[in-house]
């Protein structure tokens, strides 16, 4: 499979935000398929993606996206693959190729058996590439380049549907991870689904906070930990409920580590305290390096 | 005071890592000095910001450097203020200005006491500037610039060493802000302190976790949440000691949100997070817009 190129006649995106405006242009950019389709549920984001050149032609509903492309890709929040899959379904071949890009994985795969005969050339995918803007405008050629692509195919997924999803995403620079959709959600929990959560409740907690001079004494640090929270609030309110057990999970895992740590404080215990931050220290790094090594 | 300009025949710093040696070389670059002296603990330290020609002169001790300049600032991890004041005591004359920059100011004003009759030539201040980076390095003479720098005089302050030093900082590009130490801590506590133990407390969970993928996992997002976590682990220990009370207060203000937000999670009120996400949106927006404009 590696080395293998892609191509797709016409490509259609469904939801032209910053992923599927990023993934219809790096497609372009790179000559990866004919044409390059959209669809959007709003009228004026799809124009606007048109006007900036990121998609050839718009099309009037998902479904007549997929009934003019070869290889779709749902590209709106995760929350909204159920009634896409319902969308679309009528207007699948046994030659297309269905994929998305949501950050959550096993209810989009529950909800894909709506796709009935066609559910086998559907294509679990996650671009772990996230940024806190948002819309057409903030669209990137290069926005995968070096980032991962999860892909979570299922028992009966088509093993041409998932190599040609695979080529894509390495046309696009990606690296290609596989791994089962359980995991997936398990592990973003972790890395991308709790580090969100904690700071819409940092922020929260500031915006109740009857601290005055709040505003003028924040620092680049303040503004470093809460940059996920200018994300798109139906995309995070959707992984929220989509991913609701293994969130909680970690939110519970998180609290009794803020709470040893509180404990520490409170005993004013120095040693437990300078280790854990010099572990703290000396694990990032690590996770930065390998980061930069890929 | 506004328009009057700073200027010292000999300024000391007392630690020359990223914020003394950023004042330091602030302060040359200006001409707002004749000379500029440093102390350091770590005799290499010194050497390296003698070699990278932030400082002029090397001291053998705080002391020596108290005795040679006429405006010293105490610029190492709070936690060794009360030390320092020892040290610098009786070297102190009528006409010396002490001043530091640490983050946490109500312990730093009560250890002042050791300063005997020179304690009102002392201006407790903080520039309010932090990076993850440390080391002399690090340092840069325009870190101060358009960020607030908080003094907070106590009752019997002299009042020319506090118009002197909220030059030196007006000179050096900040904002000067005046309040008591109590306040101060209080609003750092949300502000800063907060964000840290969380960041910190974040790497452990990740550090604890058993999820084997979980580095490959990690997009910007995680990067931006846990920058904080590379700053000085002894600078950041000894503010948790130093202020242990307000970031106890804060840590508890934040687990009740969290729980909050949990509790939404479990019962899947989609319309709940959905608000608090775009509450919390539109704050922190406002909150860049506002920093933007200083």
């Amino acid at each position: 499979m590696d080395g293998q190129s892609f191509y797709a006649p016409a490509l259609a995106v469904i939801g032209t935000g910053m992923i599927g405006g990023s993934l219809a242009l790096g497609v372009k950019r790179r000559n990866l398929a004919g044409r390059v389709l959209g669809a959007d549920k709003s009228r004026g984001s799809l124009r606007r993606a048109h006007e900036l050149g990121i998609i050839d032609e718009m099309c009037e509903s998902p479904r007549d996206a997929a009934a003019r492309a070869d290889v779709i890709v749902l590209a709106a929040p995760a929350g909204a693959s159920g009634e896409l899959f319902a969308a679309v379904a009528p207007a699948l071949g046994a030659e297309k190729i269905l994929t998305d890009v949501g950050s959550v994985k096993a209810e989009v795969c529950a909800a894909a058996a709506a796709l009935g005969p066609h559910a086998r050339r559907f294509v679990p995918g996650h671009p772990v590439a996230g940024k806190e803007h948002s819309g057409a405008d903030a669209a990137n050629a290069d926005l995968f380049a070096r980032h991962n692509a999860v892909l979570t195919p299922m028992p009966d997924t088509d093993a041409d549907a998932l190599a040609r999803i695979e080529s894509m995403w390495r046309a696009l620079g990606a690296n290609v991870l596989q791994m089962d959709a359980a995991r997936h959600d398990r592990v973003l929990a972790l890395t991308s689904h709790l580090p969100h959560v904690l700071a819409y409740a940092m922020v929260d907690c500031f915006a109740r906070s009857d601290e005055g001079a709040r505003a003028e004494m924040t620092a680049g640090g303040f503004y470093d930990f809460t940059r996920t929270t200018s994300s798109d609030v139906e995309m995070w309110r959707d992984i929220c409920m989509m991913n609701r057990a293994e969130i909680l999970r970690q939110i519970g895992a998180f609290q009794s580590r803020l709470g040893e740590l509180a404990q520490s404080i409170e005993r004013a215990d120095r040693g437990a305290i300078e280790s854990l931050f010099a572990a703290a220290k000396k694990e990032r790094a690590q996770l930065a390096a390998k980061r930069a090594r890929r």
